[in-house]
């Protein structure tokens, strides 16, 4: 079943309103089957080539740019209220360091067209499988936003991703 | 003033509707000041670096995509009911040999932070300004999308713009 475009563009306000305030919990896998979660504040949903994508924003230095880049998909899930002390820790914390699903005690589920999992406590997720991929690089940019952003020379690369699933609970 | 992110957000749905189903229309100028319309039917709308940007996908061959090159802006605008006819000749023909506006008696007006003109019959329209841009490339993509979208290597330019107004009617 492809995605239901009408459902998916009612929920764009409630995603991105969470997008905008806590963030959204970003859940990928490796190889190795460890889930990571890692909280994004940047991110598009829209259309491309006649498909439903999500564009997100990861920098090469995170631990979620090695599980993507493994996998190649990830799922972006809106966390419920009083989420808070979770989109805080996966925002701060590296999964190179914590398991933050045992951590936290998140419940996962299996996805239905990804390895990555899907967070069970949350209302809203997109199922993304990667489709291309295009670094920012310094030559692309304006001096503000190099220097607001990449001081440390550690660009983002942008995945865009087809959101092949889209699961309310 | 900053573009209003929840009354960005809450417009998407409408936005996103009319982009899937007639089209919505990209317009832009040269520095020979002459507005040109074109239909985009894909796009996307979200965060990037705490901002709001709206992403072009324009393939290199198109006059639009000489336009932007020169002035570095455009604006989106979200088309009124029965504007089917427009939508339609926006997306057929090249702003190369017709003068679109003139040929359809379209109102524009100046827009307030970029040179591209608005479109006055318009309930919405997003003044966008391109803060960078990625070429789309055939070592980047499947061989499905490859063979639905590029056989001519006519490649999309990804525009990554800021939306630096929103203006509804």
């Amino acid at each position: 079943m492809p995605v239901d475009f009408k459902k998916l563009f009612a929920l764009i306000p409630e995603i991105y309103s969470s997008l905008k305030e806590d963030g959204l919990l970003l859940a990928s896998t490796g190889s190795a089957c460890t889930a990571n979660v890692m909280t994004i504040g940047w991110g598009h949903i829209g259309i491309l080539w006649y498909r439903p994508f999500f564009i997100a924003y990861i920098r090469k230095s995170r631990y979620t740019h090695n599980l993507i880049e493994e996998t190649g998909d990830f799922t972006v899930n809106v966390p419920p209220k009083n989420f808070s002390h979770v989109t805080e820790f996966c925002g701060t914390k590296s999964g190179r360091y914590v398991d933050k699903v045992k951590e936290l005690g998140l419940k996962i589920e299996e996805s239905k067209f990804v390895k990555s999992p899907s967070l069970s406590e949350c209302p809203i997720t997109l199922e993304c499988k990667v489709i291309f991929k295009k670094e920012v690089e310094s030559h692309d940019l304006p001096s503000n936003i190099m220097d607001a952003f990449y001081t440390r020379n550690d660009y983002h690369t942008c995945y865009f991703a087809e959101i092949v699933n889209l699961v309310t609970r």
